[in-house]
């Protein structure tokens, strides 16, 4: 199970400054995996053409791939082009598994086994029931042992997205939420299951997801309304992660200092207060009429927007997208944030902004987080 | 006068896909320029250790560099190694000079020559008098023809920072301080002077020279208050545009829909109403007191802070650069600015942010703008 993790690429080396023989073939072995990933079948020839690689360079590489199962031969193209019948290789979605966590709902932590495309194989699930600290961990141990027992396939490896604040070695510095601070569960999960590993904020999980199985423009901010309020950005199609790999919190932005909503964070009127799930429940509990309950998803969508203008005239994003329950954010709460975004910052040089519900649904966070193993481990995304 | 433009490596070649012998031969040129003008003289043989190129390409990239003046030899290595002395090479900061223009001022447009060091060698401004349109182009032109007839070395290139939204192709999409809409500013300068010319904005260009010449951090904000108010955003050292290259564009960012000061876009509270030199000078103006003096400075920081709160969250940055006029900045201004950051945005892991008053003072935007025509021209910042 699984396969030997591969050492990618430095950014120095990609830049084309010095390249080693063994670094040139993991290079070029991304570079025609990720073409038949995202462009579908291609010939021996097409994929020579296409990267400018010796005809060689690439019999070698494919037979590789070949030999892992990561690529099949589809049998000949049908004809319409002149001259030999050619062999067409594709991209094999069911040459590996993952397991993907998503932990950013408030009542239960969601896991699933998917394939190489995306597809989910099997579902468990667990409830949270008030875990914390220690015990919450001991319960995604719980979730991730029985997804592996259900792995039909190798074990690419395994991905997780969580509320919180996260580093790049998977260590999640801190997440309220779950009661978690400097928790290393990169390091705990690598260590039960001997596979690797790849521990990512839910909302960048969920943006890579856009990017990869969904229409995200390059430059896109993913907006995730879940048992916390977090973004994901992608500029230039590169998630932007924070000096402190705490980009994206915008939970805990205030928007009304003279507000009397206090926030678990101690502060009172941030954003979360009026967006979380939970919040938005406990005040959609309270409207009688229809009138009052359009009235409390505006006041949460300005909210929102109140928030996102600055940001969206900062970088001159062209797209926001909205993850996180439907039937929420949909109607006049999205409404509300487009008209406040509109009001608050946008000039006609700006051009207008598309907001967006994203069409993944609720697997948004399982998908991204299998997009992140896909990307660590074999360089495609 | 002037060197052929290098066609610069396109990216898909920087990323390692193909490299064909012209083109690695640009890009070695570039490496080695890099090198020698961001960390002072090497040999010929600390060049090829550095980047791994054999000491046969070195020494014939070298060659060419002696040819063009840019590398100069600066004589032996002194001593403390052993071995055979070795000919130290040199950034020749005087081979080629760039005139430099800072659109940015209420009263003057501001014009210098530049050697490569970013050192001033000329100055020269002319006063904007109301002009606006067609007329301030050709005021800007009589500025650039005053400058040209000052150089004292071949001219590597015009670079301009102006006010508004510029786009890749230094077509003036909109600067309304200026009147112009849809100015192709860098296609007027290229057919007068007969060179390469670089239009971008001035915020952009001030965040470039704080990298370049300043202290950045590689995730920074830079805030240029003048006759407008533009933020210049470096993320791991490379400038955000935008996906209209409006990125940056916080002056009409409303900070308070309730108020009524009107600004020139239309709206009512934006940012730039406290903010702007002009407005600035307007409300101290009515201050009669030290106090009521401080307490000016300190809404105009507010305003800021409250606009900054969000992007800082948003992106994590660790660091924001006040560009603009010192006495104006400093103080209260700067200390509102970050107090109400805090406030509203940062949480114990996000960290510290540092809020610092850039040391380049009233040449960032022209030292700039020399740092642009020097990455176009040279691939060097
Ligand atoms: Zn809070
Ligand atoms: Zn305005």
């Amino acid at each position: 199970m699984g396969i030997p993790r591969q050492d990618r690429i430095p950014a120095r080396v990609r830049s084309g400054e010095k390249l080693l023989p063994e670094q040139a073939r993991v290079h070029n072995r991304e570079l025609l995996l990720r073409m038949l990933y995202r462009e579908g079948p291609h010939s021996r020839a097409d994929l020579a053409r296409r990267t400018g690689l010796t005809r060689v360079s690439v019999s070698d590489v494919v037979s590789d791939l070949l030999t892992d199962d990561l690529v099949r031969e589809m049998g000949m193209r049908a004809g319409s082009r002149p001259g030999k019948p050619a062999m067409m290789l594709g991209f094999n979605e069911h040459a590996y598994q993952t397991v993907a966590l998503d932990l950013s709902h408030s009542t239960l932590y969601r896991g699933a086994v998917l394939d190489l495309g995306g597809s989910v194989v099997t579902r468990r699930q667990v409830e949270i029931a008030g875990s914390t600290g220690a015990e919450a961990v001991a319960r995604v141990v719980g979730l991730v042992r029985e997804l592996t027992d259900e792995v039909t396939a190798p074990l690419l490896g395994i991905g997780v997205g969580t509320p919180g604040i996260v580093d790049l070695g998977g260590v999640i510095l801190g997440a309220p939420n779950l009661g978690w601070q400097d928790v290393n569960l990169r390091s705990v999960l690598t260590e039960r299951f001997a596979c690797p590993v790849v521990v990512a904020n839910d909302a960048n999980a969920a943006a890579l997801a856009e990017r990869s199985y969904g229409e995200s423009a390059p430059d896109s901010l993913l907006v995730r309304v879940g048992v916390g309020v977090g973004a994901g950005l992608l500029l230039g199609g590169t998630p932007v992660l924070g000096s402190r790999f705490a980009a994206g919190e915008i939970g805990h932005v205030v928007v009304d200092s003279d507000s009397d909503r206090s926030c678990v964070c101690g502060k009172f009127g941030c954003l979360e207060t009026w967006l979380s799930t939970r919040r938005i429940q406990e005040d959609l509990s309270g409207a009688r009429t229809e009138a009052e309950h359009a009235r409390v998803l505006a006041v949460a969508g300005e909210a929102l927007g109140r928030v996102l203008a600055p940001i969206v005239a900062a970088l001159n994003v062209s797209e926001i997208v909205l993850s996180g329950p439907q039937r929420v954010l949909e109607g006049p709460l999205a409404a509300a944030t487009t008209r406040t975004i509109r009001q608050r910052a946008l000039t006609e040089v700006h051009g207008d902004i598309v907001l967006r519900l994203s069409g993944l649904g609720d697997d948004i966070v399982l998908r991204g987080a299998t997009a992140m193993v896909m990307s660590q481990q074999l360089g495609i995304v």
